[in-house]
């Protein structure tokens, strides 16, 4: 058994000062708030506008920004966000970074780690090509892994993101009932429940999944860490990773619920948010606005508990648009 | 000659306490600020944000709140911004709106409209028709016409915007240099040019328009109001109109320029809007971003003059996400 790495406000209030982030906006949607049931209103934060267009540039550039010892620079294997953020964040520090993404990854991605100075090396895409490329890179080259959520400095870097939400709220003068945070690897909601449930102890942390990759669903209420089957999918490309053996355990503590959602649900939220809310978020972000929206389980709880103002995290923009218009086209 | 009808900033600080509108956000986006030349910071006006998804609700909610006598509604013709617009700004104040449509516009747009409370009146797809059908109406029920842009509690409404982005950034400390305002019709340009030019004296404010619909130009450098060809297109659909009788006499006494961008420009900022700036606006927000990006004329003034800080106008967010698609694939 890994012994608990825990992390707390203090980590996450350190991380504050020690990345240089967008303050994101925290957006409302009128339409939104019509179509959800009971009285509830929605208040969004929109890390789509972070730098690199996703909240993953927080944990990225904590973990960066707090390595002692780093001119070796940092590595790390991802196809998504974490790539692009951890590229950005080295760039930042002037230390290399080293991703290691399948060689069939799109062009577009690659070109994006370049375009933050980060060096793409290309492997075969399973899971162990990529896992032992950067081992043997951050052997060869002295690198540090950055792993994208099962590392504590990560976490709290993502945490930074609910302390800004809250304080943000704070100065607008209202209090937020609960967070619907989405779940793949879970370091965003380690995070962000360690910071939510610290400032404000009586806030609700819920996470959200796609019915489709729920093993977080399943790991919570079971109490063990499960996966998902090797072939499962979801159009929220993003939340297909398994929960992380440090993440678990801080989801476990702090968490009040999981609720998942279908495919289509998924993608309704998505066409309201871009259509309606004009945020063109990714698939993923739109998890938690198809919870508020259409969950019946959350209904029955945000009206027994009286959960009125929820705070949504959209993690990111960084959306391939003709597939975003093929999925309306396919789904709705 | 028609009598010149003039707004001053008095209508334009009454119509701020008129009309119920979101204070929009300004953003801005640091690739952007690496992109373009010289010096050159963008500060965007987000009115994507605006209720009905554009500027133009605040222009009809002044006319329809100014209104007397109105129980027997408004009546336009528009297939665009200023339909929704108007049904949502009567819907407000609960009044019938009549909004004459080519029969053959998009049925989206005639949701749009109904979903505001709005009557959609169908007509032959011509000029003529729509105009004939519009009077006829006005006609029978007694209705008050209101044009999208050559009415001055419009221009007024619209000049709100420029009002409350002087405000914010006046209050992030930052003094604009310049402002890039699209032309269609020119209603929001009349309203905005009077507003800026009477809280800050020295702000220039420049138009942007298409090139192949580039009216508002050749007409502010010869002095005399002229048309587009009648088969003169561009993406950008909500620019095509001819600059209004009234508002044209007040672009002449207040702007310091027109400047004119290219389809492909307008497409190539339309697509790092969406995919750097996450801001999803329709074709013709784009067109002052192509200004501020591509366009010489405006740089070597913008180099002169030593115009750093640039506020640009995004006037809304009504998109076919399916055509602008095509757009990327066409242009890019």
């Amino acid at each position: 058994m890994t012994p608990a790495i825990a992390i707390d406000i203090e980590d996450i209030q350190a991380a504050s000062c020690n990345i240089n982030v967008h303050r994101t906006p925290v957006m409302s949607c009128s339409t939104l708030n019509d179509l959800v049931p009971l009285d509830i209103e929605l208040f969004f934060k929109c890390e789509l506008f972070q730098k690199t267009g996703s909240f993953k540039f927080r944990g990225a550039s904590n973990a960066v920004n707090l390595l002692t010892s780093c001119e070796s620079g940092v590595v790390t294997h991802s196809s998504g966000n974490h790539a692009q953020a951890l590229a950005k964040a080295a760039q930042a520090r002037g230390i290399p970074a080293y991703i290691v993404m399948p060689k069939n990854a799109p062009q577009v991605k690659k070109d994006a780690v370049r375009g933050y100075g980060g060096t793409v090396v290309e492997c075969e895409p399973t899971v162990e090509a990529r896992e032992q490329t950067a081992a043997k890179l951050a052997e060869e080259t002295g690198a540090t892994m950055i792993h994208p959520f099962d590392n504590p400095h990560v976490m709290a870097g993502q945490g930074t993101m609910a302390l800004e939400f809250l304080t943000q709220m704070n100065e607008q003068g209202t209090v937020l009932d609960a967070l619907l945070v989405p779940i793949g690897g879970g370091g965003m909601m380690a995070g962000c429940s360690t910071a939510a449930k610290s400032i404000h102890g009586s806030i609700k942390v819920f996470g959200a999944e796609p019915a489709q990759v729920n093993d977080a669903h399943r790991s919570y209420y079971s109490g063990d860490r499960l996966s998902n089957a090797k072939d499962a999918v979801s159009v929220a490309d993003g939340l297909l990773t398994n929960v992380g053996e440090l993440t678990f355990p801080i989801i476990q503590k702090n968490v009040d619920g999981v609720f998942t959602v279908t495919e289509q649900e998924i993608v309704r939220a998505l066409h309201l948010m871009w259509v309606r809310a004009k945020l063109p978020i990714e698939p993923s972000s739109a998890v938690p606005v198809a919870v508020a929206l259409y969950n019946s389980d959350f209904h029955k709880i945000a009206k027994d508990q009286g959960l009125k103002k929820i705070g949504i995290v959209l993690s990111g923009g960084n959306v391939d648009h003709a597939r975003v218009v093929k999925l309306f086209e396919q789904y709705l």
